[in-house]
């Protein structure tokens, strides 16, 4: 249902939360409003609380007003018009009798104008191709981001670094130094750069094992700790996202081995990106390195161990965006910003893993991310 | 199509972003999963990054692995998968042929699901009425945070008391206090307490005539200052929303008079608010409150002006949810939690705001909020 000849496209929804919107508006809002791209003409349809701050802010090329299209709806007999009712409005107005909507545009407003004879054809993310190619600017956005994350990852590891051990426990400044206090730590100094971290990642030995895992208690050494900070730009609305993995004091052999084979993934990935490189051939590759040496992936004691997510996601104005290095095929294409993120977890060890941002070029990938790699601290 | 007759619930989306879906399991997590409602049954099939979080954290009965039904699929001859193809597994499985899904459901799979032979309806929302009446519990996680934002709030207040004004600008602690400080310090002092917020609104003047406008540049004695606190609770997840709005030194009469129009109009909002009340007549009083204290809302100069906002919103996992205090028909219910949030926008004056957040009761409301109302300060 990719069909794109449909007579306008439009999107519903707060820019606050769908990234599409605020990239084709640029306009910052936290409740649905409506944006219809009308040949050439980008149109906005804003409540009476938006439309002064949509016409000062938004990169569009009108701004109406809903009220004086809802007034006709209720000139048209309906009490109370719904939102479809008003927007019918403006689209019998221009003649649209066709739109293409993201694949995640509400059913309910689908449905309501199908049943006004409107015919509403999705299309598969991403709605707008041109989101996957990052301009300089976009690059110069995430650049930024990242070099003010790296600031905020080094304060946490030089914590770690600093850390007295005591019985196995690691101490600062006079108190136990826990996953919630490295976050607080990550957070804060992040906000004072301008960024909003939420759901970061601080976790130690077995903790590790589930990627999703926050995190939580006192941290150990000799166990690794994964550390990742993925946080949003407030101004420019651009993530960064970096993973490092560390160890305080001595890591075991395995360990050292594990660190080795997840850098050697990451480095078989940048060695493949480029413009035209299918994202799953890369992400196999990556996966046959990680066996190669020796690190198996697969279900044991009731539990995915080994390498068991994607290789890499998109990152721009969402965390997780096109395109993805994983198990689905993908072309990449010059200018896609996208994550190199290979890691092992293993109950009995812990987890690694290492992220680098990479923006992809004609003839190869370009590292974004400047923070070094080391193990042990 | 609100039938409710549907063999099982279903939502599919992020529960980052769906706080019905977070409602209905209590986990966060951010891409999209599937939660199925089938009988008493609440079931989740998560993929291998989430699945052993989602067994340790949901409070759900059944938590299924993605990747064993994506297998199934892929044994049926399909390569590669899509997420209702594997989705269509589990409900071929347990014999579901009818499903009902919220209003924001996403076009893409509710297609993808009625070719496949599925009844999809759709519910507008509330997609559980049950969300709108918050328990004992949910009204302490709002109060809870409510406190720590009054004192964040305090601490912005201060500095606009403790300031010196030179040439009419605010200066405090040596430098000029500006809507950027104001938010920078509220912001922090809000993570401090283990809240975020986003979208702070410090505006001075004829800022504030902007309702969304978030506000810019040095501070003004004698000019009214909107303070707009909405953050959320990062363990909760559950917003506080509270407006202040102050003027250092003298006010105008005419800003003393809106400020009690306003005030005004919020105590008759009180004074209405109580189980089976409709929302709707209520927002007519405050209207004609405004309106009897001389206060026209209406087009001037090509902008609304005067009160062009609903008096509130309901307030929970999301900052604008239902029932809504405005032009729509509603009918309070006791449990409801709601903003009262009346508010004047003049050009020439500035905006005056003043918001509480008040739990609905049989025989009235409980204000929530305990922060004094002063303008001058």
């Amino acid at each position: 249902m990719d069909t794109l000849n449909a007579d306008a496209r439009l999107i519903i929804a707060a820019s606050e939360v769908d990234s599409d919107l605020f990239y084709a508006t640029r306009f910052l809002a936290p409740d649905p409003f409506v944006f219809l791209w009308h040949g050439a003409e980008k149109i906005l349809l804003m409540s009476d609380l938006e439309v002064d701050r949509a016409r000062a802010q938004a990169a569009v090329d009108l701004v109406l007003s809903f009220r004086v299209y809802e007034e006709r709806a209720r000139a048209r007999g309906s009490e109370h018009p719904s939102l479809v009712e008003t927007l019918h409005e403006l689209l019998a107005e221009r003649g649209v009798r066709s739109v293409l909507v993201p694949g995640s545009f509400p059913l309910e407003h689908g449905d309501d104008l199908r049943e006004r004879g409107i015919t509403v054809q999705w299309k598969r993310a991403p709605f707008f191709e041109e989101r996957l190619v990052k301009s300089p600017d976009e690059v110069d956005a995430i650049t930024a981001a990242l070099r003010r994350t790296e600031a905020a990852l080094e304060r946490a590891i030089a914590a770690i670094r600093q850390a007295d051990v005591c019985e196995g426990i690691l101490w600062w400044q006079g108190e136990r130094l826990t996953s919630e206090r490295m976050k607080g730590l990550i957070t804060m100094t992040l906000l004072e750069a301008g960024l909003i971290a939420e759901r970061t990642i601080v976790a130690c030995g077995a903790q590790g094992c589930d990627p999703h895992n926050q995190g939580s208690g006192p941290l150990r050494a000799g166990q690794p700790i994964i550390i990742d900070v993925f946080p949003r730009d407030t101004e420019s609305r651009y993530f960064a996202d970096i993973t490092r993995t560390v160890v305080k004091g001595a890591a075991s052999e395995t360990l050292r081995r594990m660190y080795r084979a997840v850098l050697a993934g990451q480095e078989c990935a940048f060695a493949e990106i480029r413009a035209g490189a299918a994202g799953d051939a890369i992400h196999s590759h990556v996966q046959e390195t990680l066996q190669a040496c020796g690190f198996e992936t697969g279900e044991r004691d009731g539990h995915m161990q080994g390498f068991f997510h994607g290789t890499g996601h998109g990152l721009g104005l969402d965390i997780h965006e096109l395109p993805r290095i994983a198990k689905m095929p993908t072309t990449l294409q010059s200018g896609n910003v996208v994550t190199v993120e290979p890691g092992l977890y293993y109950r009995e060890e812990g987890g690694i893993r290492i992220e680098d941002v990479v923006v992809v070029t004609e003839t190869g990938c370009r590292n974004l991310t400047r923070y070094p790699k080391c193990l042990e601290v």
